[in-house]
């Protein structure tokens, strides 16, 4: 199902600034167990997004009526992809004061994966580094191209996922992930300052580890640093937590580690 | 008009990835006394925009056409919009491989602002700064959040453009046009090797002013550069030159200089 400004359709108006411009944001949210996950804090970061970046969004209570229309049209497990632009107008990049945002939501398959959660998956080493801009890092925009271009550097299905590089060759972050690394019983995930999605997941489990009296910090984080720990994992709102067991470019190996299968654990509590 | 794909519709559907990434490109053409300016410019740099994005474009001849019809329909002078995706489909970021590219051309009245090519005009400096990526830096793709953060700093109609910085404090270009300032009679233009997108007009002046015999170099340009040149102007397909005099910020102002118009009447022999 697709509602754009809660009316059933699949297509949107070329002058639309979320195409034009990549102005607007996203949110990709799991729907499991007839349950919308973490919800609050997918809408939270959306108006603290919007608030960012200026764009007047003010229909909240309307969204959240149109997620359990979309809801109620669902029979299984499902991903809900939100979108909100800067909506029509304006002359170029200047935007008219009085425009209103755009809502879209969507539904997608459900992509399970039971076995990377427990086995773990290999990941590899992107080369296309991500921008950096200390005022959009963090930021879920709708500016996607440094992913797109390091996600379709390869195309073995055998590698779930990507770890990218910001311009002083940091890991940031994966292409469709954060991630954390352990080392010495030290959790570490990288810092979003100059780059990257503050992803709601990583916020939960920053806060699980909090909870359960890890260590947990972050930081800048080399890519010898992933290399030579003794854990890695990668998550995300829809995949929760998976850990990482090899990387390809430095053929190294990774136990599905206790740190991370306790917070794997404390997740699926969470969650119940 | 719109043109979408060929077909004579305003509405794309949502999947499009231009919509969900900002993956593609675009090229914005002056329509003026019944000719597409600088038509071949335009479409060599979207081809090789594309190449760098590697985005499967292989319509250019059908593009041509598109570009005929849409000449058709114009009683007078126009702006001409194209935008390139990388088409709908792939799971995420992760683009299918038989994806095809869409094709989006549409047609805007000519903003017609006379007095601003004779007199100049005011600008200012923006606070927002341009996201640095050598490989993304030159290309007019979609991904504009940057120059909408800056060009909407400011609602004073008096000042038409806004001058953008790079992460390191240099001068890159403005929100919508390309920079250049004469000092000592030496023609200069910040170099886009970080950001920036290199203009098709900013191209056309560099060849103008080498042919010229006037001295015009690519280099890194402080803020103070600006403020002390004997000279400023901006340009873009749509506006040609305007020269610059004044900027809001530092209150200082330039004379319309003989360099300027110089290039200024050079412009408008070729188009003849």
């Amino acid at each position: 199902m697709i509602l754009i400004n809660g009316v059933a359709e699949d297509r949107i108006n070329i002058s639309d600034r979320g195409l034009q411009y990549g102005d607007g944001l996203f949110e990709t949210i799991a729907y499991r167990n007839d349950v919308v996950e973490f919800l609050e804090p997918h809408l939270n970061r959306l108006v603290s997004g919007c608030d960012r970046l200026n764009i007047p969004f003010q229909q909240l209570e309307q969204l959240r009526s149109e997620l359990k229309t979309v809801c109620q049209s669902l029979n299984d497990d499902a991903v809900i992809k939100i979108i909100i632009t800067r909506g029509s107008g304006g002359r170029g990049y200047f935007a008219d004061k009085d425009s209103v945002a755009t809502r879209i939501i969507s539904t997608h398959p459900y992509p399970n994966y039971p076995d990377s959660s427990k086995k773990g998956i290999s990941i590899r080493f992107c080369q296309h580094k991500l921008s950096e801009n200390t005022v959009l890092a963090g930021i879920k925009h709708l500016n996607r191209l440094d992913q797109v271009l390091a996600r379709n550097e390869w195309d073995d299905s055998d590698i779930l996922e990507g770890l990218m590089f910001d311009q002083d060759n940091n890991v940031v972050e994966g292409t469709m992930s954060n991630v954390f690394i352990v080392k010495s019983n030290q959790i570490i995930t990288p810092s979003l300052t100059k780059s990257g999605v503050a992803g709601v997941m990583r916020a939960q489990i920053i806060q699980l580890a909090t909870e359960n009296k890890l260590s947990v910090q972050e930081a800048v984080v080399t890519q010898n640093d992933v290399i030579t720990a003794d854990e890695i994992f990668i998550c995300n709102s829809v995949i929760g937590i998976w850990p990482i067991t090899h990387i390809v470019d430095s053929n190294t190996n990774y136990p599905v580690g206790a740190i991370t299968q306790q917070l794997q654990q404390s997740l699926q509590q969470l969650k119940k």
